[in-house]
C-alpha cells in the first residue's frame, strides 16, 4: 500500500506492506488522518523523541533504523474483520478509535511503532473493541478531529476546575484550541487566550475563547486580570490594604505551547495559588525557578491523552455541533503532499490542522 | 542588645540597637529560637536569597550592605507592650508567634529584614494581634519548634491526602521530619521516609516513620512499592496483565531535600498519576523533564508556610503530645556559638535542630 514513512529521518512516499488484521483486530481503510505536532517533533528530533519515550516508559517505541508510518488522528472505514472478531460493526462502516492496539502481551501505539502503521497509510489495522461508528451524517473531516480534541476535554478535565476558577490558555495551535473548545462545554468563562498569531487568535475566538490576546503587544496577563475580576463583589476574598488592585479569581493556566522556558515565564509571572495545566509536550529539558513555585505555592498539572470516556464523550460532542471544528482543518494533502504539509506546520502561523487523505487522487 | 548578627556576608556577635515596638507591638526577650536551614543558605547565597525573594515577589527583602538578624522559629516573653496594645496577655506570659510583623503599609519579615530583628537576639518586636499564648507546663525549647513543625502540617493538608494515599517521605532533615510528624496526625499508613544519614532515620522513626531507607543502599522507591500494596485487593483497580507486579496504591512523595536535581529524579522515578509535594526550599534554578510528567500526568505543588489556623494547630498539637518534638533539639548555643552551629548544621548527619538560647551564660 502507498504511504507517507519515516525512512532515515526523512518523510518519503514508499509501497509498505498492507498489515494483517490478527485476532480480534479489523483491516480499515484510512479516510482522513490529522497531522500532529508530536509527529513534527517525532520527525526532527527522532532520536530524543525516541530517548523521552524510553524514559518516561511510554508505549511509543521505535526502532529508527526501520520504516515507520506515523499519524494517530483518524478516521477510517472497515474493510475487513479479522479472526475471532465479534463482527459488530459492518464492512463499509466508518469508524474512530484510539490509536492503540490491544495485543495479550501489551499495547502498541498506532503510528508510533514498527509494525502498526499509523493514518498516513491507505490502510491500517485496529483493535476492534475500540472502534466506535462516526455517527451519521458526520463529516469524516471532522470524525477525523476526535483524537486531538479529546486531548483537550482531558485537560480541562484534569484541570478539576471551580466554579469561580478564572482560565488562561496559552498559545493557539491545535492543542490549545482544543482546550479553548472543552472549556467553552463548562462555565468557566471569560476564556482569555494568547496566541502571536493574528490567524489563530480568530481561530480561538470561532472555537469560543472571549478574549484574545497576542503577546507581542501586551502580556496575557494583563488581560486576564481585568476578566478575572470577581463579579459579585461579596463573594471576593478581603485583600490587605498593601495589596495593589482588585482581588482577582483563582487563575487555571494552560500551557499549550511546549517550548523550553515558557512554564518558568508561568511560573513567574502567574499570581499566588495559581494552577498550571501543562498540555503542551515539551520533550527538551526544561528549567525552572522551583522557588518561584514555592514562594506562590503553584501547582503544576501534567497532561497526556484522554481516557476512554472521554474520547467517546468528544465523538458525541462534535457530532452534536458542542465542539466546533469546522474552522480548524486548513489544509489537506494526499500522502505524496505529507512532507511538504511537515514542512508548513513548521512556522504554523497560517494553519491549523492539515488532514491526510491517502485516497486523495 | 547582644545578637549573632549576618554584617559583610559573616556572622559576628555584635551590640544593635534594642527594637523599639511600635503601635500594636510589644517588646519580648527570645528564650529560645531554632537555626532554620533557609537561614543557612541565607548567609551563604546572600545575593541569591534575595534576589529569588525579590523575583518571587515575597516580603523577605533586605539590604545586605546592612545589618540582618536571623532568627524566626522562636518561643519569647513579653516585656513591654507597646502603644495602642490591648495587654491580652501580661509581661511576663511566653508567647509564639507567626514571624511577621503587620503594619499599616505591610507586613515585615521578622529575621529576613533590616529593621525587624529576629530571634538571634536578645530582644525582638512582635505584633500583639498574632502572639499565641504557650500553654502552661509545655518547655520553652518544645514552644520554639511551633515554626518548623508547622511547615510539616501545612505541606501536609496542602496534598489532600485521600484515604488510600501512600506517602514518601524524602529527605528527614527538619522539614521532612516535620512532614513525618503531620503525617503521623493522618491515616495515611505506612509512612516511607529516606535519608542518608542513620541519625536522622532514627529521628524518623521517633517522629512516626514506619519504614525508613537508606537510599545508599536501596532505592526509597522499591521500599515504597512494598509498603503500598493494596491490602484490600477487593479494593485495588485491575491491572491490565502486561503490567508486572501488584497494583499499587496512589503515592504521594514529599520532597523535602531542595537541592537542584531531586524533583527530576523523582519525577523519573515517580509511578503514574503520583504527586509530588514539594517542601525542600531550591533555590538554584532546577532541571527538569516535562515528558516525564506529561507521560505520567505527574501532579507537582510546591508549598510554603502555614495558615495562621495550622501555625496554631501545631501549637496545641505540640503541647497535647501528638506531635513528639523531645527527639529533634540536638544542641543549644548562645548567640556566640551560632556561627559554629551554622558550620555544624552544614554537614547535617548529626544534627535535626540546634536552638539559640540568647540569654545562656
Amino acid at each position: 500500500m502507498r504511504a507517507a514513512v519515516m525512512r532515515s529521518r526523512k518523510l518519503v512516499v514508499a509501497d509498505v506492506p498492507l498489515p494483517e488484521p490478527g485476532p480480534g483486530e479489523v483491516l480499515v481503510k484510512t479516510l482522513a488522518c490529522g497531522i500532529c505536532g508530536s509527529d513534527l517533533h517525532a520527525l526532527k528530533h527522532a532520536e530524543r523523541f525516541v530517548e523521552a519515550s524510553r524514559r518516561a516508559g511510554s508505549v511509543f517505541t521505535m526502532d529508527l533504523a526501520r520504516d515507520v508510518v506515523m499519524g494517530h488522528e483518524f478516521c477510517a472505514e472497515i474493510v475487513e474483520h479479522g479472526p475471532g472478531t465479534r463482527r459488530t460493526l459492518p464492512v463499509g462502516a466508518r469508524v474512530c478509535s484510539r490509536p492503540t492496539i490491544i495485543r495479550a502481551d501489551g499495547p502498541r501505539a498506532v503510528g508510533y511503532s514498527n509494525d502498526t502503521p499509523g493514518g498516513y497509510a491507505e490502510y491500517m489495522r485496529l483493535t476492534e473493541a475500540l472502534l466506535l461508528e462516526v455517527p451519521n451524517g458526520l463529516p469524516t473531516e471532522q470524525a477525523a478531529l476526535t483524537e486531538p480534541m479529546a486531548v483537550g476535554l482531558h485537560a480541562v478535565a484534569k484541570a478539576r476546575l471551580e466554579p469561580d476558577d478564572a482560565p488562561l490558555v496559552i498559545g493557539c495551535g491545535p492543542v490549545g484550541l482544543a482546550v479553548i473548545a472543552a472549556l467553552r462545554l463548562t462555565g468557566a468563562r471569560p476564556i482569555v487566550a494568547a496566541d502571536f498569531s493574528a490567524r489563530r487568535r480568530d481561530l480561538a475566538v470561532e472555537l469560543g475563547a472571549d478574549v484574545v490576546v497576542d503577546p507581542a503587544r501586551s502580556t496575557p496577563w494583563s488581560s486576564w486580570r481585568e476578566a478575572a475580576v470577581w463579579r459579585d463583589a461579596s463573594r471576593a476574598p478581603v485583600l490587605p490594604p498593601w495589596i495593589a488592585g482588585p482581588p482577582v479569581r483563582p487563575a487555571v493556566v494552560f500551557e499549550c505551547v511546549g517550548v523550553p522556558g515558557v512554564l518558568d515565564q508561568l511560573m513567574a509571572a502567574a499570581p499566588r495559588g495559581s494552577r498550571i495545566v501543562v498540555v503542551g509536550v515539551c520533550m527538551e529539558p526544561d528549567t525552572i525557578h522551583p522557588m518561584l513555585g514555592i514562594s506562590k505555592e503553584l501547582n503544576l498539572q501534567f497532561v497526556l491523552g484522554y481516557t476512554p470516556d472521554e474520547f467517546a464523550a468528544t465523538l458525541r460532542h462534535i457530532a452534536d455541533g458542542k465542539i466546533p471544528t469546522t474552522p480548524l482543518v486548513t489544509g489537506k494533502v494526499g500522502v505524496e503532499g505529507v512532507a511538504d504539509a511537515f514542512e508548513a506546520l513548521a512556522s504554523p502561523t497560517l494553519h491549523a490542522k492539515i488532514l491526510v487523505e491517502p485516497w486523495r487522487a
